[in-house]
């Protein structure tokens, strides 16, 4: 019996719209979700847990209060539970997020980016 | 302040040695691992954890006791937990590793490939 790994670039080529995370994969309580992001988020925390952010292709840059950190493809950045943070994308960028499942892309801020959850692709 | 990401490449360059997992991140308690692989490893299960497994550079087969699996840069796969499965690289391979802190890269079955845990890169 042959599995099938799953490739991001397909998995990216089947949306387009921006800032809807679509899951990928589930291991044990977490998933990996896909999305496509341009232009400015929203503010936000996510109280209990962190967040991983892998660029895939592009660039993304997460404000933070204080700060700012600029993630390139091939690399990864944990932001960490409770912090404040503002992801930022000049151009369009793929990237792939880790956390826990049930947790919502605004975090407790709401608004219109909110994106439905537990979209699979 | 300016924030640093992760860079895979730039971890990749600061070692060389097979099947020896690298800590470089941690998201909540579940850990990033990257690990250059080439030839054969020992059968195992993690009979308490998924297990996934991000190709970075290479190719990557999985052998289960049904089938395998081929992952190839820019694709992911989960082995589900309790599932025996034996990694396999024919030239080398450089993985991203996701799994619980604590998780023993050989699973319950020992021998001298098993890595020590928990070594941050």
């Amino acid at each position: 019996m042959s599995e099938k790994a799953i490739n991001f670039k397909d998995k990216f080529s089947k949306f387009s719209e921006h800032w809807t995370p679509k899951v990928i994969a589930e291991m044990n309580d977490y998933q990996f979700k896909l999305v496509k992001v341009e232009g400015e988020f929203v503010w936000h925390d996510h109280p209990d847990t962190d967040e991983v952010f892998i660029v895939i292709e592009g660039e993304l840059i997460i404000e933070f209060r204080d700060g700012q950190v600029t993630i390139k493809a091939g690399e990864m950045y944990v932001v960490p539970k409770g912090k404040e943070h503002k992801p930022v994308a000049n151009q369009e960028c793929e990237i792939l997020i880790v956390e826990p499942k049930g947790v919502v892309n605004t975090g407790d801020s709401g608004g219109d980016l909110t994106a439905q959850n537990d979209v699979w692709i």
